[in-house]
């Protein structure tokens, strides 16, 4: 039993029904059962890294009507797309203040697969954790697109927190 | 951060190279990992359950050559399996009256995958913690065929420990 922290990463996205800067079902569920079922009160053995990507041209945009007529409107939009990332971590950390566990938070850009595992091995955590939404029989096609990907390839340990039923909204491809 | 403990199911199977009492490289090392990376000091907060799944007819009957002639000696050589069998979970329960976790431990024979299932259902453990052997590039068809399944059905967060590269036998199919 070392005396370096366990330092535990966890993916986060935002949610799809609700928007920056609400986290998506399956992030909360991944952090509240890392609290509850790992860290439990052992808050000073632990390190969370919270790492949100953002996928460039397609999550988030809700602004499609918009025209953008030069360099600068990209840019703003751009900065704007960022701080709701931003704003997306900083529940976490907020979270993460309160009870007693220390913690980072970051955000690229790109494939979450990829970045996700470029990101282990350039932090090597001990453990990676990531949510899932766990579709059913009939949406099988889709299950863990990044958390299997994740959990093939990762140079470290990988838990996959799917949904609960009773927390699956009707449409169970949004989360 | 509720009252009861954890609860952490850990399947463990013998050592292919060293046969019974031996633990796999694999057991050893998903054991090893859960105590210094997640229970770490805080011991009174987790419960581990030993599952040892026996696959009949094909696992540790190296006495090839003897003959059976009669019921009370197949009778016999089930008993002298499951002796065995008891022994590999002792290593497991001795290791854990050492560090102060609370445990059980029990065996179960059938297809290690419909029984890890089968028992995650029955037990409801918070977590599944199974080793594999991470085999490499050229033996990609065998990756995880227990650990994949389990991480696909269990009804439980899953956690798959990969070998460390060091600890890989000379023939990467040994454990």
């Amino acid at each position: 039993m070392g005396e370096e922290a366990t330092r535990v990463m966890i993916g986060v996205n935002e949610s799809s029904l609700k928007g920056y800067p609400h986290p998506s079902i399956s992030s909360k569920g991944a952090f509240d059962w890392t609290v509850s079922k790992i860290i439990r009160n052992n808050v000073s053995a632990f390190h969370l890294l919270f790492l949100h990507v953002q996928v460039p041209d397609e999550d988030g945009y809700d602004d499609v009507d918009s025209i953008y007529a030069s360099g600068e409107d990209f840019k703003n939009m751009k900065q704007q797309e960022k701080a709701r990332g931003t704003h997306l971590l900083e529940y976490f950390v907020n979270r993460c203040n309160e009870i007693g566990v220390t913690c980072e938070a970051w955000i690229k850009q790109g494939d979450p697969k990829e970045v996700i595992l470029n990101e282990v091995k350039r932090v090597r955590p001990d453990l990676l954790v990531v949510g899932s939404r766990g579709l059913g029989p009939f949406q099988k096609v889709f299950v863990g697109t990044v958390s299997e990907f994740c959990w093939k390839h990762a140079e470290c340990p990988v838990m996959t927190i799917k949904r609960n039923a009773d927390e699956t909204p009707r449409d169970p491809v949004d989360d």
